[in-house]
């Protein structure tokens, strides 16, 4: 018998609804829906990091890496990483950037398996991404 | 060695396809895509409860929750939530319903993680909903 | 504790990025998402087996299923099939196509869960296909 706990980054804004950043329970780490908000500033509502997809993915991998590590996961422990864009257009330079950052997180195991889509997502956000985690 | 089970609640409509509305194998349980279909009914196709995004998030709740429950896990169990909206504009009254809904559940640990992103639907479906669960 | 290992059938395209066409951690195993590639030839650009749904279809099936069956697995031990489609109107010849397909497979287990949604995909691309599976 394991509990479920919630994985809330003091970096993070607020959920918009009744869910939390990343929960963990048993070896199971699954984190929420990140896009490429800032870290929280008192009387800021949510702000992106920037117009361009660069930034926004950056900033998204920097917010899903910051659930991982509140549940005492790393990037290695990640089986999945689901990506969604908005702009099939934006494919190769996301996975250019995806590739760099990746390449600077020194992984010792496979890289995680990804499926990656197209869908709308709210007014100025470029990328979304989410991850299930394995630990230990 | 587990076996991979079928959940079906007596509710549910038959799957358009070779599918299961659940599956639980060891500690697992996936809740497949729920819609806004009312209870199955002899005679009736499948029936969205409503037009309304309320209707149908609230019956695509009480699919999903029937699912769960029929392999023995509580909104407790989920680990994860992925909601598909058809229209950005849905974002916020969804929050609310969502919300609310939750407050009665009386989750007492820590709410799912939660992706939403916005998509196609099959005519008058305004959201589908499915959900990753680890029970004990 | 358990190591992440990459699973690359030897039949797969080379990914796009930096991520594993699989991974299998414990006895968790994740299928990135698969589109209807043909085999990998020297010298060929990764190519769809045909531009029709039922040729894509079939190929991304088969896609998974080696990913799979590189893991020691089953499509018997798949608990979630996630089905991204591009238009609404494919939803009743991709179900014949799947329903067909499975019953080749002698399931001896309860079918996955599986979500279907629509969403955008590369040009050329109908369909593309995930799945989550739980061995043993």
């Amino acid at each position: 018998m394991s509990e479920k706990t919630a994985l809330t980054p003091a970096t993070h804004t607020t959920p918009p609804a009744a869910f939390s950043h990343g929960v963990k329970k048993g070896n199971l780490l699954q984190v929420a829906g990140q896009v490429g908000f800032l870290p929280a500033a008192e009387g800021r509502p949510p702000t992106p990091a920037g117009p361009t997809l660069r930034e926004q993915t950056l900033q998204t991998l920097a917010n899903v890496r910051a659930v991982l590590e509140e549940g005492g996961a790393t990037w290695d422990d990640a089986m999945m990483i689901r990506v969604y864009l908005t702009d099939v257009g934006h494919f190769a330079e996301m996975n250019e950037i995806y590739n760099a950052y990746f390449a600077e997180q020194g992984l010792k195991e496979a890289p995680a398996a990804r499926t990656t889509v197209y869908v709308g997502l709210p007014k100025g956000l470029l990328i979304e991404i989410d991850a299930l985690a394995v630990l230990g």
